[in-house]
């Protein structure tokens, strides 16, 4: 079967049966629904863009099972070359979609679980590997796009799974049967959600033999009996009811979370990946998380519309050649281009692993991260500055709309020469979407928390710098004898 | 007359008669209003901290027109210990209310007015002083709110006014007869316009010959005729139509912004400060400006809200005695701290002009603003941190209520021990609030833009720094003799 | 006896008989040393600028003991307005020497003295404060300059003084009798010491009743018997031994620091001001460490220096009007100017001690001194990139003078226009005297650990805020009821 | 000839007659001068390592000239992996120094060489090529370090080179014979100028009709008639004539810059590989740039320097495990690893020149140097925070060998447990070497101004970004048509 297009994408998520709420109410229509649909729209990009030929190389890749042209989404890493490509798409999905297009978290799902699967069946003699290989065979054929399901409620921080009060507020087995194992539990803010077709669980961090039924990972289709939605809000979330697009920012596209609730839902043995080998859900989490620091590459694509718009902000305004504005730009370019290296380089540092697949290097994937927590707030307040107060106390579109408003709008906010004022308008819009609004959730709160927490990143920092070569560096140089 | 309280003051709002449109449609009952009406009891707690005997001090002066105890308000500053008192009040009212309180502006023309007036007499025998004390003892005595507005659209920035495609995107006088002039233009950004009695006109930055029909300064009730008012939108702002007040972070406050839109307006003689005195207008401006910048103590005091949501969040996460999160929030309070220090130096090293009014230090004044444009948007970034991702994918309050959802969230966001999960979800929301909604449109970018985008700041700083002295000072060390 | 003279200071100094050790050798003219001279001269600025008429209000005050003119550095704050003096004296004399002049720590330690002894004799019925004034009128009469001594050198960081290893890293009490305690260790990092007349001791943190013996605070004459002085040597501290002034950078001043140590030294009753009273050991340092880092006000002043030396080196550069260059040097002087109005709030925020002495707020000075841990790194920063590479790559001035070479210099390091070569090599070297030099050891290393390290401040500031006021604005905002 | 030994390079060294000053005097001997040696030995590092079986891969290549192995810094990168190879090896030299090795520059003249002459004789049909491929196998035959100078005085910055008052502040062609060209000026800021075999001038910008005399690249034996080197001077550079290796801090390794001087030096046709073709200069001089920003990867080397002194430090005082102290050292390697993103990025993302030599990322070359101009400082202020005050205030190692003195330091500078005081001492010197001393002129200084200043870098980053791109990226998402 040939990769999809948009349109069959969204076809194919018109076949699923979810259970999603929003604002305490079912949502009958989930793909048409005003303030899902953006978000849907933006995964669209990822099988549309998949068969523009000028991104062929970017987001596509041949299957490393049989050779096929797949979307890149659902390929395994063979080389650095592909890594350093995984990064790229991320930038161009970005840059094209200015939000969070969320089908990345399901390709780093599958890549980790490619490796560990493989290591588990080494070690172990057990099956996973294999079953896995023929799930991601599904996966590729179909095109799909799956829900990588890592972060679990936690409950208290300070006690392990199975000294919480509540056993739930980790996903763990309940009962395991000839068919399969039963889940119960939840995962928090998952990105795209509802617009996936399979949801990929994995535990949220290394457990110890106690914590064993914590240690699970398996597949399930994303209309599974059991499994509920609830829809996260977002600054801004209701613009998308209203009447006119100026207001929403970004009139294309959005992104969208939600808690996932697993109510006791079957599992069928060829779909469980991980069961209770707690020793391997440490190694998991690690692999998850180092492509999904990597993944953050899609943030440089969101600083480039930030940029984008505040240079058109800045032009509309006839200031842009003034010379701080112009070194405030070259300041946020600066910027979104250190986190650009920082994707690159992990890539093309990765290595291979026993599976054959390419690993990002662990530590500057976290070193990347670690900048998306900081860069991305400072260019987001540079872009503020460019555009000028307006971008907060704009009227609404309604009022550009209205007989009796409108005239003053345009006589009072009219733009450089012959620019539209509404151009004017729709650019700041942009701005507020991007840096306070819905599109703010996505390039700031999620690059703070996304993939892990900044904390996190240090951790890894402290534990794979070879900090034992660097004090030997020094004491050599100031004649301080081996110890 | 006593000082108002804060029912009379809402009282006499509804005495109003303004013509404020919203959303494209005029708003009939401008005080009851949904949107509007948390900025309006934002104002109020101006009034009703100033009866409150433990805030006297800070609140409330005894006029030196005549003795009597006034807000502090509608003071005109006699001593730098009435302009520290001012730095406190604002940081007050700022962790008192969350958000832009709005009547600072008014202050600072009052305060303003009252220098420049005078000297303008002092130099060409005109009657502008002896008019204002007049309409000073009436705002006094009634112990109004004044909306100070200053900036203007603007339109080219690379045009003087008078050069301007379109004359009126600077307010101008277009007629003059016996009773007064007649002025036309706009005042955008006009911040808790439409919660004020009155509104001070002042010119937007120093004007020539060529410019002096722009030379002007006026005082108008808020319901004049020929003034429109059109609110602009902030982040969220349509949370407040929702049911609950859960969603809406601050419940209980919040602040607008608003264009004015003068057309054809009439002002009566005795309400003019300043008519065509084109020499006089940069004076205002930068009056008006230093003590604005100052004004911007308020933001320490958002600052404290913000520290202490931080805080709760982290102790209802219970991580708050991690290390990590410890620092934090020192660091949160360092630079809220540094910020205060700003606005307490430009105020005790504050000096009397020949009026008799205190004038804080203007160097030291843009130096706290430059800081405001930059440090808020540090401890709002360390505020995302602690607070975690939850912030972002937090369902609505619906959800909460709803029997379908409402179990999950309770089962899946509970926070530490005896701490309801609702107070959990309500300090997320605050700081969602704080940072990306409502009142981050005044903690954040007003903090950019307002009282001068940070590069107003910079010029003022190159221009009042004695580059002389230190450049002496170096040479001198280095052994350079004097040029 | 009338405030001394330079010249005065200077003759006063040669007739004490200190032993102090450099380079391995006993130094036998201490103030004709050509490595400790430039100090000494520094600190003669603080008697010099005494008597300069313009500087009076600043550099003098009235003596509450006895009504005389004093030199400030011996005066006991007796308001705000003393204490804002003292921050601005700070930075004169900053200014004046570019680099550290040292008397500040006395000073500091005087005024610490002057409030814990009055607490500590009126709940004890002690009899330090009678015996302090009667020290302090001393002091006063004789203009003398005192080093307040704290920092022991705490052997191993994780025990208390009684379990060290060697007793003698924190100094004790070996023995009392009927003169006087003999008292034993030493004191780190004293700055300007050998420039002293008196040592004033105090203990360096607070202590527990089986610490008693290091609960200890006294005065000395600086060349007391047993009392042995090793200097610190500074980064290019050797070029003030070379023939020339060019590469000194500063040619007139400088700084020093030294270890003081103390070997079995008697200590008369009458200059002992505690004595195992270990309860007050902690307010003591408190006390101090708050107005020494006030006292960090002084590199406001050599941040002058630096902006002023940057400034020169553009012009004589000839891209003083570069547009990047102008937006550096605002940057300092913001840096700078915040920092200034750290050490002005601190003392403008002061408040009476029952002793009657005014402290300082003790937050805003530690805030103060975390700030100064910071900015001059990134004033230092900005300075290098103004000066040019030449600043590091400039042969020495004898290369400058040889026949063979100083005409090569002169041809192709000629300045702009008019400007001699000399003067634009004797700017570079002081920028570097003060990023790389002996300056920059008090500009830089000593900001970051003078007056206690920077976490020292952190958990001061943790300490003083009023987090539980904070806690309850955010929560009533939101919704949660008192707790 | 095989590559050759350390021994080797410095007795060839031995056998060039070079015509050096420093303090005004001639150098007689180069190679053993004690401030010049350290240098030398840095440089012989080069060619120690790549004698080393586990630096083989990174610090040799097979030539492309004839497939012999050589030492990298002679050849001509043929690949990104080779590119990135570069990276490598700067940062291994750089940890392995703990200085600048000098060498790179030279390498990146080379570079710049083989495509720039390429492009002229393609287009111009000139011989530079081919001369140029001559002197390569010359270089690479006996393994030669070659001098990149590029830098010239400049004089009057506002002036091109033909309107400069004396035109010699740029290198000028001055005669043409049968035997080849003459050339006069200096090149400023030479690092490892004597130290080398070879000079590759190169123009310093670009360059228009009227300065065709100024566009001129060519190659000089380092000791060829009319060249005289002056030696600059670094902060501490004396310590190196003290007896005792401590206070030096870095006992083994050091720098040195050097303006050369040519003073009608003849430069046979052979060797000239431009002349006057002054539509080059700027391309020769981009090239050059972008490869040796990217070497800037150096700095990574020397701060994993920094760290392993700072990491030493806190262990060896006892506060390694502070969770403020372990915090900073993450902070130091989260910066110098986002440094080693920027010089591995630019390398991975080279390309092919139609020379054949793969040319670094531009952009990211330009991203990585600016990068380069700021971290290492604020690495550097957290090693000073580390380290404490005593790196600036500890006595000389005189003191510490000396039986007067030397007991109290053992006494009261004692490390922990086991740890010699002197190793305690030993690792604060290099800490002081590399933040304030020799090693901080090339590792802040230079860091800042080395391959070009700043503001040199942001140009870059303003015309290589691709702003069309990202403007058009924002429009269309907000819904602006095509202009």
């Amino acid at each position: 079967m040939p990769m999809m297009t948009a349109a069959q994408y969204e076809e194919s998520l018109r076949r699923l049966n979810l259970v999603v709420y929003m604002f305490g109410k079912r949502v009958e229509n989930v793909v048409d629904d005003p303030i899902i649909r953006p978000s849907m729209l933006a995964v669209a990009q990822t099988y549309a863009l998949a068969h523009r030929p000028e991104y062929e190389d970017i987001m596509t890749a041949g299957s490393h099972l049989n050779g096929a042209r797949i979307n890149r989404f659902t390929h395994i890493h063979q080389s650095t070359v592909d890594l350093v490509k995984k990064s790229k798409m991320g930038r161009l999905l970005g840059r094209n979609t200015g939000c969070c297009f969320q089908r990345c978290v399901g390709m780093d799902a599958l890549n980790a679980l490619s490796i560990v699967t493989y290591n588990m069946d080494q070690e172990l003699g057990s099956p996973y590997h294999k079953r896995f290989l023929k799930y991601l065979a599904y996966v590729q054929e179909n095109d799909l796009t799956c829900d990588g399901a890592m972060t679990d409620p936690k409950g208290d921080r300070s006690l392990p799974p199975h000294q919480q009060p509540d056993p739930d507020v980790f996903v763990h087995i309940v009962a395991e049967t000839a068919e399969g194992i039963v889940v119960r539990g939840a995962k928090a803010h998952q990105t795209g959600a509802v617009n996936s077709h399979e949801i990929i669980v994995m535990p949220t961090m290394a457990m110890r033999a106690e914590d064993r039924d914590y240690a699970v990972s398996f597949a399930l289709p994303s209309d599974a009996p059991g499994i509920t939605y609830i829809i996260g809000r977002q600054s801004c979330d209701t613009r998308k009811l209203e009447d006119g697009l100026l207001d929403r920012g970004n009139t294309r596209f959005g992104g969208h979370e939600a808690l996932v609730v697993l109510e006791d839902v079957l599992v069928p043995w060829e779909r469980v990946f991980m069961c209770r080998e707690y020793g391997y859900a440490g190694e998991l989490v690690e692999k998850f998380a180092a492509y999904h620091r990597q993944s953050y590459a899609c943030k440089v694509g969101v600083g480039d519309v930030l940029i984008g718009a505040a240079q058109t902000a800045a032009e509309y305004n006839n200031v842009a050649k003034a010379s701080h504005v112009k070194d405030k730009i070259i300041e946020m370019n600066h910027l979104n281009e250190t986190l650009y290296c920082g994707c690159i380089a992990c890539a093309s540092e990765g290595h291979c692993e026993p599976s054959g697949t390419y690993a990002v290097n662990t530590l500057l994937a976290n070193v990347h991260k670690q900048n998306v927590t900081r860069l991305p707030y400072e260019i987001s307040r540079i872009a503020q500055d460019i555009a000028g107060g307006l971008m907060v106390t704009l009227p609404s579109e309604a009022d550009l709309q209205s007989p009796e408003t409108g005239k003053w709008l345009e006589k009072y906010f009219a733009a450089k020469g012959e620019v539209p004022t509404i151009n004017r308008l729709r650019i700041l819009r942009l701005i507020e979407n991007l840096t306070l609004g819905t599109a703010a959730v996505g390039y700031l709160t999620e690059s703070m928390h996304g993939a892990g927490s900044p904390q996190a990143q240090r951790i890894m920092i402290a534990r794979l710098v070879n900090m034992a070569q660097k004090k030997r560096a020094a004491q050599n140089l100031c004649g301080i004898e081996e110890e």
